[in-house]
C-alpha cells in the first residue's frame, strides 16, 4: 500500500492527500514530528535529502517533493484525465507548479510561516510578493475556471492549499473575487477533503 | 518558427537555449530589455503575466516558466528519450524541476543577482540555503551519473545554469567534486551551447 510520510497541518502534504482522495487511492499515513526532528534522522533523510515533508513510497518507488508526488500519482493512477498528453496542457500545468514550488512557497506559506509559528522573514519583501502572485492568479481565473484550462488539473491541487490557508498568513483574500470563486471550485471537486485548521 | 523571448545573461533561458540545441531546434530570439522595462510592457505581460523571462511562443502556443518550456519542448518535440512515460523517472525529474524552481532560485540565482546586480538580500540565510542545496545535490550525483537517474534529462538543465554560474554568485563549488564532475558531463552533451560569462 502507498505510505505518505506527512505532517497533518503541512499544505504541501495536503496537495498530495487531495489528489488521492479524488482518485479513490488508499494509503497508510505515517506522521513525521519536525518537532522531535523525525525529518532530520538518517532513515528519513534516505527517503527524502532535503529533509522536507512529504515523502510517498509506492513499493520501491520513493518520490519527494509535493510537486513530484502529484506527478507521479497522476500519472500512474490517474489517466488521461489527471494526467494529459497535449504537450501544451503540460506545459500550463508545469508552469503552475514551478509558481508553486517558488512563488507560492516564497510568498503565502513564508507569511503563514511568520504568523503561525514566528518564521522569521522579511514581512514587507514577502508580501510584495504575495500581492503580485495573488493578483497574476485572479486575473488567471477571471479568464478560465481552472488554473490550467477548463478542467481542474494537479495544478489547482498544488496552487489551492496555500491559498485556503492565507487567513492564517493575515492575508487578506477577499478583494480577490475569482479566487475566491475558484477556493469554492476546489472545495466542490468529487472526493476533496479538507485539512485541519482550513477556514476558507 | 519558435519565438523565445529571453535576456542573454539569463540562466532560465540559457536552460531553454540548451535544449533547443540539443533538439537541434530552430528558434527566433526576441532580446527581452529588463532596463528599459520591456518586461513589464502591456504586450509583455499578455504572454506572461508574471512579467518574468522566457516566455516561448511556438504558433499559437505561448509557454511561460523555464521549467514549464522545457516539459513543452521536450513533451512536444523530444520523443521518448526527452520526456519518458514511466511515472516514476516523470516525478524524478519532477522533483529536481521543483529545485530549481525553489532552492536553486532562492540560493545559488539570488546570490548572483546580488553579486552582480547589487540586488539587496539576506546573504547568510542565502548562503546557508546554497550549501544545503549543493550538498544534497552532490550527494546525489555521487550516486547517480545525471540528477534524475543514468540518462540526462530536463532535470539537469533546468539545475545546471546557476550551478556552472556559481562563482559569479562568490560560491565555492570547488569542494563539491561530484558537481564538478557532472558539470562537465552536461557541457559534454551533443549540442551543448555555453552563455556569455559562464565560467566553469
Amino acid at each position: 500500500m502507498i505510505q505518505l510520510h506527512e505532517v497533518a497541518l503541512s499544505g504541501n502534504c495536503h496537495k498530495v492527500r487531495m489528489l488521492l482522495a479524488i482518485l479513490g487511492l488508499p494509503y497508510k499515513s505515517v506522521a513525521v514530528d519536525l518537532a522531535s526532528g523525525d525529518h532530520q534522522t538518517p532513515a528519513y533523510l534516505a527517503l527524502n535529502p532535503f529533509g522536507q515533508v512529504p515523502v510517498l513510497v509506492d513499493g520501491h518507488t520513493v518520490i519527494r517533493d509535493s510537486q513530484a508526488i502529484l506527478v507521479y500519482v497522476a500519472s500512474r493512477y490517474g489517466g488521461e484525465r489527471w494526467w494529459p498528453q497535449d504537450p501544451a496542457y503540460l506545459a500550463r500545468i508545469s508552469g503552475w507548479l514551478s509558481t508553486a514550488a517558488n512563488e507560492i512557497a516564497a510568498g503565502p506559506n513564508k507569511l503563514r510561516l511568520h504568523h503561525k509559528w514566528a518564521r522569521p522573514i522579511d514581512v514587507s519583501q514577502v508580501e510584495t510578493l504575495t500581492s503580485m502572485t495573488l493578483r497574476v492568479i485572479d486575473d488567471t481565473l477571471a479568464q478560465t475556471r481552472w488554473l490550467a484550462g477548463s478542467e481542474a488539473s494537479i495544478a489547482d491541487l498544488a496552487v489551492y492549499p496555500y491559498l485556503a490557508l492565507s487567513p492564517e498568513g493575515k492575508i487578506d483574500i477577499g478583494s480577490y473575487a475569482n479566487i475566491l470563486r475558484w477556493l469554492g471550485d476546489v472545495r466542490c471537486l468529487d472526493g476533496y477533503i479538507g485539512m485541519p485548521g482550513m477556514h476558507v
